[in-house]
Formats: C-alpha cells, structure tokens, sequence
C-alpha cells in the first residue's frame, strides 16, 4: 500500500518531536499499520535552518498555507497553537478535504463545534488526542473504552506546570512565586504563566472532556475558573495535616440539575491515586456507572510525549479513512444528532465540600459563633483544627472541614462569619472532594 | 440502522453483568453508536430461571452451540470461561462467520494464535478487551493509544486476588493463609485459589500484553510463573522498613538478547503509584520510549466493570463491521505477516535487582563472608538491614538489597551463601524492580 503523506504545520517543540519519533520509529509502526507514514511537506519558521527532516525528501516552506492546499497531502498536523491563524488554517484544510490531527486545546475548546461540524459534512476526521493530558490516551479512553458506561464524573490534574508548583510547594514548604519563577526558568511555564497558574489551559481540557464524556456541546465559557496562585505553604501544611491534599483539579460532574464544570485547587485525601501524581505528570480519574473509578496517568506535555498521542491519531486517522460514515466513531464521542442541551451549572449552584481558614481572636466562644452560624445555614462540620497562639500573637488560625454543601449557602455563611467582631480579615475557602 | 444483534454464551457473574449494563445504558450506548444493540439469544445454565432480559424478546438455551449456529446473531460474546468448550464454541462462531468478543484470558493466552488466524481468514474480529485488566481499556491503550512508541516495558498489577491478600498483610500484618480464607470467604478468591495467587491468571494477561506490546506470538507457556504463597509478613515488613512495598507483579521487557515475560512477587518503591495500588483494584504501568511511563487503573473484576470492557469490545466491532481488512486494527496490535519472533528469555537470563533474606549466627565475620561471596560473582550491595537478636536468640536476621545481576549469578552466589556454616536454613529471595 502507498504511504499516507502527512504535512505537518509547525516544527517546534512538539512538531519536532513529531517528525523525531515517526522518523525513529517508522519501522514499528509500520508494523501495527501496515502502511508507511509519510512526512511530504512541513511549514515552519525559519525552516532553512531545520536538521530534522531531510530537504531533498520533504517539500519545506514558512507558508502554512502551501501545507493546507497541496494535493498530495492527506493528513494534515496542526501543531502551532493559538486560536487565529490555526483555525483557518485547519478550516482550510477540511475544506479542501483532507483529515486534520491538532494538539490545540485552546483551538477544539473554543472552536470544536464549529470545526467540528466542518469536518462532518466534509467527511473528514479531526483528531485531538494530544489536546487533554499530553500523552496519555485519555480522548480514546472517554470515548472509546468508556463508552457502555453512564460516566458520572471525571476529575483530573490536566496542566503539569500547576501540579509541579503544588508539588514543590508541598514537598519543600516554598512559596508559590518563588516556585513559579524556577518553573519558568524549567521550561515548564511560559513568560506570561496566566494560562497554566490560572486554570484557562485546564479549562480548555476539562471542557473537551465534559463533552465527551456527557454529549454536550463544548462550553469552555461556562467553565468555573480558579487558579493556584493564591495557594499558601500555610494552607498546603493545614491540608495535609489533616490527611488531604491539594491538587489543581478539573472536575465535571452530571448531577440530577446539569453539568458541574470547574477549575480549582481542591482538596483531596492523601490515600487517593490522584493525589499521589506528582510533578509535571498529568493524570485523570473517570468514574463510569458500569466500571467504576478508573485513573490514566502520564505526561501531559514535552515534545515526544505529546508527539505520542498526535501519531497515534494519525494512525487511527488512517485506519478510518474508508470506513462507513455511519460506523465511525463521532468525533465528539456522540452522534451530532443526539448531543444533549443538559446545562451548565453556575457555581454557586456547583455542592461540594469545603476547607476554611480564618484568623480567630484567642478568646472563649469563637468556636461557639461560628459553628452556630454554619448550623444555621444547614452546613456540617466534619473536622476542626484549632492551634495554639503563637507566643505573643492574639490571633490562632481555626481551621474548619466540612461535609457537602451548595456553594451559594457557604458564600452566604462565609459572609455571616466574616462579619464577626472575632474573626480577623477574610475567610480562605478552598474546595474539597472525597472523589469516591 | 438496524440493530446489531448479539448472542450471549454465559448468564453468570459477567454474562449477567453484561445483559444488564446493555439494558441498563441502552440510550446512552445508542447516542455514541447511533444504532442499537440487542440481546437476541442468550444460553446459559438453569436458563429457564433467569430474570435479567424478557423472554417474550429473547430466545433461550442450555445449548451454547444453538447460539453460535444462530444465523441471526452477529456477534457471539463468550463468558462461559475455560478452554475447552469455550474454544469449540469460538472457534465454530467464527467459521460460522460471526464476529466473537471474549473475556476469556485463558483462552486467548492459550489458544489465541489459532483464533486469531481462523478469525483473519474469515475476516470477522475477535475483541478481548476484558481478558486483561477487566474494566481498564488497557488493551485498547497499549495496542492504539501506544501505537506510535517502542514499547520497552510494562508492569501490571493484574490479578486483584493476590493484591488484596498482599495489601491486607501488609496493613494488617496478616499471614498469607489467614488472608486467603477471607478472601475466599469474600469471593475474591476461588475454592481452589491455585489460578490467582500461584500467578497463572496473571501469566495469561501478561502474555497477551506481551504480544500486544512487542508483536510477538503468545506465548503463555514460556512465562515465569511464581506466586504469593511463600511470602511472609516478615518480608513484607522489611520491605516497607526499607521504602518498599511487594506487589505480585505481571512483568515483560524488551532487552537486546530476548523478552523478559515473567510473574512474581516484586519489591518496588513505595512511593510509585503502582505501589499505591491497593485492593482487589489493578494498575499496567506502560513505558514507551516517545511517551514515557504511562499508568492505567481500575477494577479488574467484577460483573459490571468486565460488563464495561465487553461492551466496549461489542461497539468496537460493530464500528469495525464496514471497515476495510487492510485498515483494521489488527487483531494482536501488529500485523501478522509483521510478528517477531524474538526469543522469550529463560529466568535465569534475565536481570533484575534482588532483596534477600537469611538467617545468620550473630557473631563477628558474618556480613564480611556473605558480602565477600557477593563481589565474587560481581554483585554489588545496594542497602544492608541487620537487626538485633531477639532476647535469647542466638541467629539475626540478615536482609541484603541489591543491585541488577542476571538470575544465574544470583542462583550461584545463593548455592554459596547457603553453604557457610554460619547461614541456617535458605535464603529468601524476592525479586525487586524500580520501574523508573
């Protein structure tokens, strides 16, 4: 058989790591594939320069464009990022009917339905595995593997540069800007580290996922965004005293009133996987009605990691090019015409459980105040932890857990406990899941 | 589209579990497949007492070959178990032209090649998704979602008998007799618990991984096969006292002389997650060389859990029913006229590190003359625990962790060791591996 030709728009971290293992490992997968895997154009900045493909075999240009419109590419790979320039060009591409694999999160989160769509009337596949958690296959998990289940929830460290800041802030006691600048200095985070510290990367993942795993339509706007960066060395020592800790979570869950879709730092209990998953590595927990929990763990970014999960798509690409329309799997995991209008839940409709820290006047019948002040609000507390003052020092940090309660009732009684003469300052809530 | 419809062979533990996630999910399997899935002929034990799927819709039979000859049945699902008339039964399902989804590890690792071949010759395909791991789609990830890497190595807790007994013994301090009975008493464990925790059910996953992973021919007779049953939970203690705790591993690894394909207890650091893995739950570590250390964990059995990956397996093939044969997913991950056929290595020649144990007279000399017979055979000495005599005791116990040797140097330096009159009794050896 011919080989499949593949153009590949981008030759930077993860284009490079691209061409690297299909170049390595062509033998191999020409072994599961039964066909060779082609790389015949490749666009790229300043791509005169580049040693990785070999010039007289692979046609070379700056112009993304010559990619998307030569003939005699089948598959194209779009691995620029960004949301302008590589939307019109993967439009582009499926206009002009060839399949499209993209590791652009941003891009599927934000312009999925539309691409997608695209992509259905022209018959063409668009893969996106590399988008969610690097190089695990947690696309092919949710939608193929999962698919006799009713999946209740997923939640996931889905953004490495998070789960190392947390990680270091936790094994070593540092503080979060100062972790941050050594992860920038790694490599691990961007100059302007909005995306990775702020949870918007997670967002664009968790929001691919919920629909997924729900058949709704791709709502990163509806997406609850917190990020990590006002996460203290005091709060990550409180938690894990307690037997938690804190993880940088994406959470969807179906509820009888909508889909929860959240980002946020989260308490978790120390026994579980997902709280051991440590540094950059991302890892995911999808609980299904018929299996149960199940976890997919590995790294969620670096070149040839994330070049992993692109070529796997390629190779699923090519295995469904003459497969019926009606039998393919649907890209977004349902079929078009059964996707569901289940809403979004606003977070202050979002239950959950709480972690609480506030700053307490030493005196007799703290406790007393704000306990009645969450009895009255109908909110449980399953565990206090109370310090002793530091010498000298009027005020202890009372530390407060609770049992599930709806987010709008807690901002309600978090007012109500900030308002006592007692309490110093504001009230530090971070949300806590049992994930069982 | 009309229904595909599917004969049951099996309405036990997971045939019932799968009648009932296929009623169950019906809807929601239908919007991801855009066509429905019925139960049309089910034969079983007692049939005429079963309540999971309406009589009045569904034929039923105590003769499983009445299924298989049935022309209206598409897909034959076998979860009768054993290799006798389960292979009968799948291999007249395929001449029969029918496509065969099967839970049976015993009967892939053992008859998997000749299924394999009659199934490719007719065309039709033979999913086994369940076989290994139970509800974790390791199948799928290892022969797809890996599908760009040189597999290098995997490691799987797969057999979740003999992880609950080790993970009670180890918070329990339980022995291994006292553990079992529980288990059996629980159902985790059969009557005659030979299967699980002697490490045959785990050799049949790991030889199907091992084929799936390496593109090698099954070959379950050739694995290393060592159970649980001489571990004590003095070892199990010394283990965790030195950072480590014993799984009962499923172990294959590519090396330049052959593919290690081995099951036994193993000592890995406590801090993996593979470590963290407790209960009747499952875990495969995978390493590729593009991708790294990827982790999949779930429920290895149980009647809904396997009913998850069976299901998987039957919307699988209904997807795959148009595709072209050059295109499909080849049954074993590679292509059959592109197997391998590199050698499985005897146990003797493959390397590993080693925690040994023996019991040594307390006097001067003793470390020195054990140590000595180590360098001779050029095994160096990576830890040293040696405890006090209990009170009146004269022998301490002596426990030595080392570095990688072939099995064969160890097998010598043991015979020596054993032979000094101040070692009484055997060593005790368990395999140890850092799975970095």
């Amino acid at each position: 058989m011919k080989a499949v030709k593949v153009g590949l728009l981008g030759l930077g971290t993860v284009g490079g790591g691209t061409a690297t293992v299909l170049l390595r490992n062509a033998d191999e997968i020409q072994r599961r594939l039964g066909r060779a895997i082609e790389i015949s154009h490749v666009a790229g900045l300043h791509i005169a320069e580049q040693t990785i493909v070999d010039p007289a075999r692979v046609k070379l240009t700056e112009d993304a464009f010559e990619v998307v419109n030569d003939p005699d590419v089948d598959i194209v790979v779009e691995l620029i990022g960004g949301y302008t320039l590589a939307k019109d060009l993967v439009m582009k591409a499926i206009d002009n009917g060839k399949h499209v694999v993209t590791a652009n999160k941003a891009l599927i989160a934000t312009h999925g339905t539309e691409i997608m769509q695209a992509a259905a009337a022209k018959g063409v596949n668009v893969a996106y595995e590399a988008a969610v958690a690097g190089g695990v296959p947690i696309i092919k998990a949710v939608r193929e593997g999962m698919a006799a289940n009713r999946i209740q929830w997923i939640a996931g460290i889905i953004n490495g540069t998070g789960n190392f800041i947390l990680t270091e802030m936790r094994n070593k006691g540092r503080e979060f800007d100062d972790v941050l600048k050594e992860a920038q200095a790694l490599g691990y985070a961007e100059a302007d580290p909005t995306f990775d510290v702020e949870g918007i990367d997670a967002a664009h993942k968790l929001s691919i996922l919920a629909s997924l795993a729900f058949g709704i339509e791709l709502q990163f706007s509806k997406c609850y965004t917190e990020g990590i960066s006002k996460i203290t060395p005091e709060d990550v020592n409180y938690a894990q005293e307690l037997g938690y800790r804190i993880k940088h979570l994406g959470i969807t869950r179906k509820t009888d009133k909508g889909i929860e879709l959240r980002v946020h730092p989260t308490l978790i209990p120390k026994k579980r996987l997902l709280a051991n998953v440590d540094g950059v590595m991302n890892a995911v927990l999808v609980y299904g009605d018929a299996v149960g929990p199940t976890l997919y763990y590995g790294a969620g970014a670096g070149a040839e990691a994330t070049a992993s999960a692109v070529i796997a798509d390629i190779i699923d690409t090519v295995r469904s090019i003459d497969a019926d329309a009606d039998h393919k799997v649907p890209l977004l995991g349902y079929k078009p015409d059964a996707m569901a209008d289940t809403p979004v839940l606003l977070i202050e409709d979002v239950e959950t459980a709480y972690y609480l820290r506030m700053s307490a006047e030493d005196k007799p019948g703290v406790l007393a105040h704000v306990s009645e002040i969450f009895a009255e609000h109908k909110i449980s507390i399953e565990a206090v932890l109370q310090k002793e003052p530091e010498e000298g020092e009027n005020l202890v940090a009372l530390i407060l857990l609770t049992q599930r309660v709806q987010e709008k009732n807690m901002n309600a009684a978090i007012k109500e406990v900030e308002a006592l003469d007692v309490i110093q300052g504001g009230v530090v809530r971070i949300r806590m899941e049992h994930l069982n």
